[in-house]
């Protein structure tokens, strides 16, 4: 059992409320900052074809470093819920629910057709 | 309490393969991915101020589409650790300590420059 | 007068050719790395508030670290369109029209509404 | 011959005055907004293999799409480049220059390491 959502929200904050960040950190900064991380996390994938990657990711060198931007995507995901009083896991559940609905298994089965084109 | 990280992965999984989506679900497409859902994400501060997205957040409306997006990048989040093996949980408290080391407190206080440049 | 699109277009492909790099440059690839220079061009932004940054371009060797940012987008951009043989100008040209069309001055004027809520 | 850097840039400022929308394009803004533009235009690619999109490239309706999205994001390359007194043209011709140095063809060539690992 890992530490769960709020115990990791927990402990970030109380890393950035050590460092005085939260002055930093606006919604705006944060989710520009988002962002930069996905770019960090993409760029494992930059000149690589498809197959490369997925060869890669059998290398425990190359897991770890997605391992560490996959990580600093959720600690910013946590900042941002937190900041704006969003309940994350209870939107990720949701939204698994709605997809549900979006994509009916007969029509949405084996292809990746946007729900607007089912 | 919520889900968690592995029951969230555990409905992801079922949903994915109750479609047959995990021939598209390439390591590379869900990264990329992943990005598009962060731009979705940053999208809803565009041609906002720093105030005024935080204005904004205390509106129930923009805050569900706020947490919407969030989701998005989540579950493309665990979809991406699921299919690299990767513990995101622990990827995520470990690197909460490595900032913590990073970032010692009597030099982070208060100012927003990166380690490189403490 | 500077070299102009096709001009700039010629010597990136010879560059390109004398390193035998075409067949890296896939328009997938190209198009995701684009996306990533244009997060180094954001992170140039990042922690900086709206003014700050207004301020930072003052100084010449900020400005030279966006101009080398921006020559980055522009060259991957020269790449997708000499790939998929698109007429880079042309198109620009035409979607200043489009927008013309789309924001009518008197609507548009002083608001920043997307076009499908004017 | 099109209308060349200095005229686009001369007819997307007409454009942006007779809105009045030089209060909202400060740089944070534009270059933000850069990269929702780089992220639909990488969307365009989401879901295809690699040859998948070379093939839809030659679909005329799909790179009208493809021509569509890269004008948006050089329109924005041209108003962060008008707003911070960069002359476009010159530094991406100083780029190519300076990549020509980075990657010399006997070492670069054929393969896509990067400059620092050559």
């Amino acid at each position: 059992m890992g530490p769960g959502f709020d115990d990791l929200t927990r402990r970030l904050i109380e890393f950035r409320d050590a460092r005085d960040w939260r002055q930093f950190h606006g919604l705006k900064n944060l989710m520009l900052s988002l962002n930069l991380e996905a770019a960090e996390l993409l760029e494992l994938a930059q000149w690589k074809s498809d197959d490369e990657i997925e060869t890669a990711a059998a290398d425990p060198g190359f897991r770890d470093r997605l391992a560490e931007e996959c990580a600093d995507v959720l600690l910013y995901l946590l900042l941002i819920c937190e900041r704006a009083g969003i309940d994350l896991e209870a939107a990720a559940a949701a939204k698994i629910e709605r997809n549900a609905v979006k994509y009916p298994v007969d029509k949405a089965r084996g292809n990746a057709r946007k729900y607007t084109e089912l």
